[in-house]
């Protein structure tokens, strides 16, 4: 049971956010911004960095909410999902995006872990300013949602393929405007 | 110097605030309607509890530009924001705030380390869902900020007093259409 009044029936981030529909606001349209808006990493590999910093801090409802989006966006199964959370590095990704899921995973212990070596790495294999700037905060932003969402002990559904069911649907969906009770 | 090509002359999350404006602002809205907004919790005790997670997160940046705000609404000296960091049970402070920062502290270290009995004892003293709420959320987003400022390996200026100047000021203007530049 959540620690606060939560509305039943709602998972995860869901019941704080009606809860308080007015912080909710600004931290849903950093989550569009950062997450669905034009950029040059794919929606595919934001929700991949997402899912891989609530992967790192046990977040159930955000590893599992995420995961399913960037499931649908990379067209991939959840074992192979599993396994980039175990082992990036051995697994069919680019290079790219294996140097950003490194610098995702030293954010995730602190901003001080970030090494410049990571940034060196991650600049050779073409990764731009911008592309940086957005792995580190989508990092840190998950780090925020992960511990509002565990903080409060919200519920989640157990079942995983509840969350990789619903995956298309939450990518058409966005994180503005959304029907909370969906 | 910072990992990507910042501005010259900004400080801490000022820089990356200042290279990508459109994140920038849901992150002051979310701040302005946590640490601002009308509450229960009084400006000085919300900025105080931003300051002690910053601490624990070890982020310099932070925990002088929000210290030096707790120090301007709670009309204490930096020895006393000093020795709260250090030991918060030892001073004197509400029992109530004692019981919010220790639910802060837990979430700093992530969301599962808040027990239901450090739930229980703020309600005890006094604490309202929403003040539950508010604290999680505002610890959990200086877990975000502060990794965005190291993570990006921001400048600080290392002078203490240059926030503590700066904190009247700082009080003024809030996190909305502040001049990044001032």
């Amino acid at each position: 049971m959540a620690y606060i009044n939560l509305e039943e029936g709602l998972y995860g981030i869901r019941g704080p956010m009606a809860f308080r529909p007015e912080t909710a606001k600004p931290i849903n349209e950093l989550a569009e911004i950062l997450l669905r808006n034009d950029n040059t990493l794919s929606r595919g590999e934001r929700e991949l960095i997402a899912t891989y910093v609530s992967y790192l801090n046990d977040c159930f409802f955000c590893q599992n909410a995420h995961g399913a989006l960037a499931q649908h966006y990379m067209q991939c199964d959840v074992q192979f999902l599993d396994s980039i959370k175990l082992d990036f590095n051995a697994m069919d990704i680019s290079d790219k995006l294996k140097s950003l899921l490194a610098i995702a995973g030293s954010v995730q212990k602190g901003g001080k872990y970030v090494t410049p070596e990571q940034i060196t790495h991650a600049r050779e294999l073409g990764a731009t300013d911008k592309e940086i700037h957005d792995t580190v905060l989508i990092a840190a932003l998950f780090c925020m949602c992960n511990r509002y969402v565990d903080g409060l002990n919200t519920p989640a559904n157990p079942d995983r393929q509840y969350y990789i069911n619903r995956g298309k649907m939450r990518a058409e969906e966005g994180y503005i405007d959304f029907d909370l009770y969906k």
